[in-house]
């Protein structure tokens, strides 16, 4: 294969120019934008990606994962011709009143930036398109709904997670999946259900013992696919696939049962593109947060290569159709992932290639019994000293009860791969770093500069030519000068479920 | 004061556009770009701003920083509304041949990324405006100086330290400070010296046993200046002026005979805007990537806030000449620094605001004698614990020698303000994130979207209407088909003084 280098791949500044214009390849920096028929095309269909935590440095080290050391420019990603801007990701966190053992979080979590980019609002960490009085606020999934789209939901976590949930459903608590599974099924527009294709995972959420929401879709005309075959035979325009009794295995693990986030991006482009009224999609890398949260570079960089296709099968889908606007983000960061630690000036992409399976996989192995060295030799890739092979087996003794601490086994290995790359991380938790923001297509130049995320949410309603709720953002702006907010924080009811675990 | 709110003050999507198709506020998303006479204005002047080390992190905390807390949107900075794209910074290191115990380094120095933004070239890392054989290559400073503009260096490093010297010296190595400082005066254009307007740290580069350049320099009819009242106080175009020995100190601990980094911007200006063929000036916040090494967080603040001032100068400028082009970006990031740290969702800026000096500061101050208690009560803002005093103490115990180990009292000071505002850092030096870009002025688009480094530098050149040397730069894309990239590794010799230590 003939990699191009970065520096000729990369738009030329005509090129990013007549893209930030929202025009095409090949038109010149002075474009006029008034006469440019394509800028003015109008909108039909929105793509909307978030990658789950992909901060700057997750882009910025896919990139070094992708480049060709025989060349001495680094290729570009997919992503890199489409940058338009960056967003800021913080919540209202600290100004909501969420009772006793409340911590005011400034630093986001995804659902209250799932909400702010769904919803068009700023709200506290937990919130499931909820504002800070806890009322339920409209989404851009339910304006196109309202406006006859089809829609869909497209996620590797289960798809009732914080990110597709602040879309589709409406919760006080991202935790409450059982209620938010449920909003998939009640909560209807016009007579229909909000969701036309519904895929990732989480099973154990939708065939409950209280209730099996799988059979209550499927008598009202849905297919109900649990494997990849099945979703690639189906034809049928409205689909829950569920893949997972709860996430999905990350991309390096997925066994050939499992469809890829691009095989779950083209069944639904499928499906939702026989709309004549068009569609909105929201599709989403889950795990590259989770991989972040386990401070995996292995798992992190598995997740960001499928993330990339899944949003170069949405910009293709853009390139043909022409009245598809594709708008691909991050929530937040997660880890605080470096390329580079420890004082080197060296990261080593090989390392993190090398690994057939995630370290999850390989600890998960070890405790299920297989052999320390066996596993390794097996799915590390790497030629290992005898010190690292020490580590696992140290962190793989079982206890009096002939127990082994999986995750003791998880984090020795991810050691491994962390240090010999040069990969450094300084929390298992989010952090406040503003994101990229990339767009292809009509009116892609509204999400160019520094957007706040709750912006990013309420271009998306200005894109379908609505207005999003945000009242009382203006009401809080308006306030501002003489210092009023107790508007906003008047509400001190608290919220049992209102639980802010991250993952 | 009045705060505005960040949604507010923050650029609307019709003033981004009209910012990225080189309009100004108040045009429309569809402004007919080639109609707009300010896009179209003549530049005469570039003003260069390099925040060294200043990775996406740098830029957000800041803005946390900076953040109201009696209103629940963050205000934005003062870089905000001009965010125009993102740039790759890594170096051809890799690809260069230093000799016995060279590491190819895959994360970039600061000479590397000053050479490709100032002669639009990629290079190895230690590189000062030499490609990858060590020929010297033409800096944008040259260019405009061979145009009959009037150039300047600002920076609060020695004024020969590697960013700056990439604009207006050649060496094959940063660290040969003597012969760069040489340079500046012994290189002539057009029979004049290169830079009419130095202002940094440095005099003991200038006023050397062998050579006396300050003295060299007023022969030739610079003013020299030593402190801020000096420099107010001359009228001279063209000034040398050193303001410490070897590096500023950093803008917190400066005493009120040292100007502040928009002091000297403001100097250079009113110096520079004086020649009506125009000037370049290049700003550097040099020491934001001292404190990154340093894993300083009070020190990276200030400096933050420093360059921003004077970023705020240059766009003050700007606005009312209507015929200059402001960029402002960063080399790399350095340190790994994270909003946020071990698993908590809260970054606590009042911590890090509470400061009245860096923690080099105060340990130099306990290394000189005085008594822990004492300095740390009065100059770090904050009512510490016992258990902070005790291990402030401990790392200043003094040896059997009587002495004290400076860097491990810094190192205990800087700790406490780490772990209190939840700051995160994974290594002592550079990281290989893509770092932002902000533009302001006529032709502003060409510095969208996503480039390379030695891009930004090609585009300079092209703001000059001149070519930048990059014929290898396209020999090596040329080449690449058949990965053939022997012409630009030909070149084995080593250079005795290709020293990569990054300070």
């Amino acid at each position: 294969m003939i990699k191009k280098s970065f520096g000729k791949k990369l738009l030329s500044a005509a090129a990013v120019t007549s893209l930030v214009l929202g025009g095409f390849a090949g038109s010149t920096p002075d474009v006029d934008a008034k006469n440019d028929k394509k800028h003015n095309y109008e909108i039909k269909n929105i793509i909307f990606l978030v990658g789950d935590g992909m901060g700057p440095s997750f882009t910025t080290m896919h990139r070094y994962m992708q480049d060709d050391p025989s060349t001495k420019n680094m290729e570009p990603t997919a992503f890199d011709p489409y940058l338009v801007g960056m967003q800021s990701t913080y919540s209202w966190d600290p100004y909501f009143e969420g009772g006793e053992g409340d911590v005011k979080e400034n630093i986001p979590d995804s659902a209250a930036t799932a909400t702010s980019m769904a919803a068009g609002i700023k709200t506290y960490n937990g919130a499931i398109s909820v504002d800070m009085e806890q009322e339920r606020v409209k989404t851009i999934l339910e304006e196109a709904k309202e406006q006859g789209k089809s829609t869909g939901l497209v996620a590797t976590s289960q798809i009732n997670h914080a990110t597709p949930a602040a879309f589709g459903a409406h919760d006080e608590s991202r935790h409450n999946y059982n209620a938010i599974a449920d909003d998939y099924y009640d909560e209807m527009i016009n007579g229909e259900h909000k969701v036309d294709v519904m895929l990732g995972g989480g099973t154990s959420y939708f065939e409950r013992e209280d209730r099996n929401l799988a059979k209550e879709f499927q008598q009202d005309g849905y297919s109900y696919v649990t494997t990849k075959e099945q979703l690639l035979e189906d034809d049928n325009d409205q689909v829950l696939g569920l893949f997972a009794p709860v996430g999905m295995d990350k991309a390096i693990d997925r066994d050939e049962n499992t469809p890829s986030l691009s095989d779950m991006t083209d069944a639904a482009l499928q499906r939702l593109s026989d709309d004549k009224d068009g569609f909105f999609l929201m599709v989403e890398g889950s795990q590259i947060d989770w991989a972040g949260h386990d401070n995996d570079v292995v798992a992190a960089m598995s997740e960001m290569e499928d993330f990339e296709k899944a949003f170069q099968r949405a910009i293709d889908f853009a390139k043909k159709d022409e009245h598809t606007l594709v708008v691909a983000t991050a929530d937040h960061s997660t880890g605080g992932l470096s390329i580079g630690s420890n004082g080197d000036y060296v990261f080593n992409p090989e390392v993190i290639d090398a690994a057939e399976r995630t370290p999850d996989f390989m600890a998960s192995e070890i405790a299920d019994g297989a052999g320390v060295e066996e596993v390794l030799a097996e799915y590390s890739g790497l030629d290992l000293t005898q010190e690292e092979i020490d580590s696992v087996k140290e962190a793989a003794q079982a206890d009096a009860d002939g127990n082994i601490d999986v995750t003791a086994v998880d984090n020795a290995i991810e050691d491994i791969y962390n240090v010999r790359s040069g990969t450094g991380w300084t929390t298992g938790g989010h952090t406040g770093v503003d994101v990229n923001v990339y767009a292809y297509g009509p009116q892609l130049y509204k999400f160019s500069g520094l957007n706040d995320n709750h912006e990013t949410g309420q271009k998306l309603f200005e894109v379908l030519k609505a207005e999003s709720h945000h009242e009382d953002q203006e009401d809080d702006h308006d306030d501002k000068d003489d210092g009023d907010d107790s508007d906003a924080r008047e509400d001190e009811d608290d919220d049992e479920d209102h639980d802010k675990d991250k993952d």
